[in-house]
């Protein structure tokens, strides 16, 4: 059956590489699911577009554009970083009112999901039947309510691919030591991700400090001196986020600086410790900081995620159009040995503002490495093995040449 | 007809994504060249392990894991970044006199090039015969006598698709600057290449900054306000190299660490620039810093690279073996329409410790820029196109939507 009435989009917050793939999904599915004379609007800039009323028909462009659109990095509608107070909410149910919106979506992380909330609320104060409906997204994969978050698994890739890469380069350098610098303000996931990287004992990453473990200088240096000496190099691969002992951020440039939610900025964490290990262990040490490249690039799309992406959207929408509202869609994993999911819903109060971290289950008893049990959450969520490589030297060999090395 | 002797080759200096494809043409060529008794060694660790006399039998791996190697980023070798002095190179040429080694090559940049010159000299000064000889690799492109040097192409696809990316990225985003820098020390062949991400004039990169131009401190603020001003967003390409009007460098971390080569490391140049973009112009600007992850990345090999890598080294390796010595083999394009090269070779005399800077004439006359003409050249050495994207708005609409933005 039609529904009747109107469809508002808003992608908020940081864009992933799979964002717009949960935007087409939204759009195919409630195009199926309204009146033809329903709209699908979009709106530009995130909530900002909302309250503004800036609004683009996104039943207009062609399959064709939408094919491309889907396979393209950033938010297609634009993005932004406010938050709604009840007040601006019940303003912006208004003019969605006004424009008889009956469905709202927000894809986002949590704050939008507290936005999309706000959003709910301001529906019920003004009386006004409206859906509010939340589509998972954020590469940090810290939304509770759900298995893991669209967006997270193709910057997994990327950052494990990354991780692997390096410790190439790494292993066969004069500069001994790397710092790889990893998103993530609060919750280690993705940094957590770069496990997959390493197969031997002795591949890279070497350390993997998460945010959840507070970082002191002493460990630090003490855990690169311990790894020099055993490999001869060094992969450290860093949370944006990570603390020190006394709960401040590590890094320099951006440390009093806040975003648009009021969230401090993590600064360059990576740099700050290369230039600790420079000075304190006299290594060579340098960082790597891909940063948003590591959310943009279409090439290292896990495409398990790019279909979870469009297939939970797809689902938020026919679980609106069936009477149910403020809602998050969610990615539930099945028990099943081979990996699958089905996707539910879980109520947008429970995940509004909460931070998922990474369980402790997960964290290494040295507090300097993930656990293996992670490897089995994470794996299936990249969309396949990632690219290896080969050495000349067998590992006996290898020993050997890392024993010349360290003279040099 | 078979040559006696045996052969020794090393890595030096910085990997490159194509540098094995090099090791393996020597290999193959030598193989053929050498009489069946020739030994080819491969030097662990650069020059300093035919110093140590820790070499590898190449001749020993399979095909198939030779087809691996070649696709693999990193020095299989190892490297390092030490120069010899003369004294040092005549103990070097008596190790291999002593192991009759007739043939020395060695894979690697402007130092590496002295390095090759001076184990020639050595040879010369012990009337010992010994073919010395170069094989260009530097992802700084900054060799002379050669049109382009192995691992640049590579490295040139990685950052130009980076910055495509990048600009999906911030396009949509609320932040609406992003520095990226991207390696070279003194020559801005690769940062120059991120032109390539640009089609359109409001694409990203919209300021290009290379060493060959100073940057100062009151031109750079003005830059950005003016492209702010003009598109609501920025992304800047910045070389890791660039200096200030005084010849300062940027950045503040490792400015006063050296490198093996006694060569001043670079800074966090992208890190400073944003913090100085935050603070002085009030725009929410970040940096990102790929890193050596341009230089390892087997996704984005351009295979004209791969090819010429590998046929330069095969060249270099027969040229050996006709009795010609202290020279570079190098790649020379030819004048037709459709990009062909050839090799050829160039004494070592003339390219040893020259770096070749990016020549005026790609330079735009606001020094902020490249110029088209650069595009001519450097698009043929990535091997192919990049992978484009699509948005969902026209860009009349999209200059609204810019004009809505800039509020946020």
């Amino acid at each position: 059956m039609s529904q009747a009435g109107n469809v508002v989009i808003a992608q908020g917050g940081g864009p992933t590489a799979v964002i717009n793939a949960s935007l087409f999904g939204l759009v195919k599915a409630a195009t199926q699911g309204l009146k033809r004379s329903g709209k699908v609007w979009g709106a530009r800039g995130g909530i900002v577009g909302v309250q503004k009323h800036s609004w683009i028909d996104l039943r207009m462009p062609s399959n064709t554009l939408w094919k491309q659109i889907m396979l393209s990095p950033g938010a297609a509608l634009g993005s932004c970083r406010k938050m709604l107070n009840l007040e601006e909410a019940i303003e912006a149910v208004h003019i969605l009112c006004k424009n008889d919106v009956r469905y709202f979506f927000h894809i986002g992380g949590n704050d939008s999901m507290d936005t999309a909330l706000k959003m709910s609320d301001a529906a019920s104060a003004l009386n006004y039947e409206m859906a509010c409906c939340g589509i998972p997204k954020t590469i940090d994969n810290d939304l509770s309510g759900t298995d893991h978050c669209p967006g997270f698994g193709s910057a997994a890739r990327y950052i494990a691919q990354s991780t692997v890469d390096l410790g190439m380069d790494i292993r066969a350098l004069p500069t001994p030591v790397s710092i790889l610098e990893v998103m993530g303000r609060n919750a280690g996931w993705l940094t957590a991700s770069t496990l997959i990287a390493r197969r031997d004992p002795d591949d890279a990453p070497h350390l993997i400090y998460v945010p959840e473990v507070p970082l002191s200088r002493t460990n630090f240096l003490g855990d690169v001196q311990r790894v020099y000496e055993k490999y001869g190099w060094v992969v450290v691969t860093v949370s944006e986020g990570v603390k020190d002992e006394n709960g401040a951020s590590w890094g320099t440039d951006h440390r009093k600086k806040t975003d648009g939610f009021g969230h401090p900025l993590p600064g360059d964490v990576a740099a700050e410790l290369a230039a600790l290990v420079n000075a304190e262990l006299g290594l060579r040490a340098r960082s790597e900081k891909p940063g948003l490249l590591g959310r943009s690039s279409a090439l290292m799309v896990s495409a398990a995620d790019r279909l979870e992406a469009e297939g939970v959207a797809i689902f938020g929408a026919s679980w609106a159009m069936k009477g149910n509202t403020s809602f998050m869609a969610s990615i539930q994993r099945r028990r099943t040995r081979k990996y699958a999911v089905e996707y539910g819903a879980v109520p947008l109060m429970s995940v509004a503002n909460v931070t998922r971290l990474l369980p402790a289950e997960y964290i290494s008893s040295d507090r300097n490495d993930i656990t293996e049990g992670y490897r089995t959450y994470v794996e299936p969520l990249i969309g396949g093995p990632l690219l290896r490589y080969a050495r000349l030297e067998s590992k006996e060999r290898r020993t050997a040449t890392t024993k010349t090395r360290k003279g040099i």
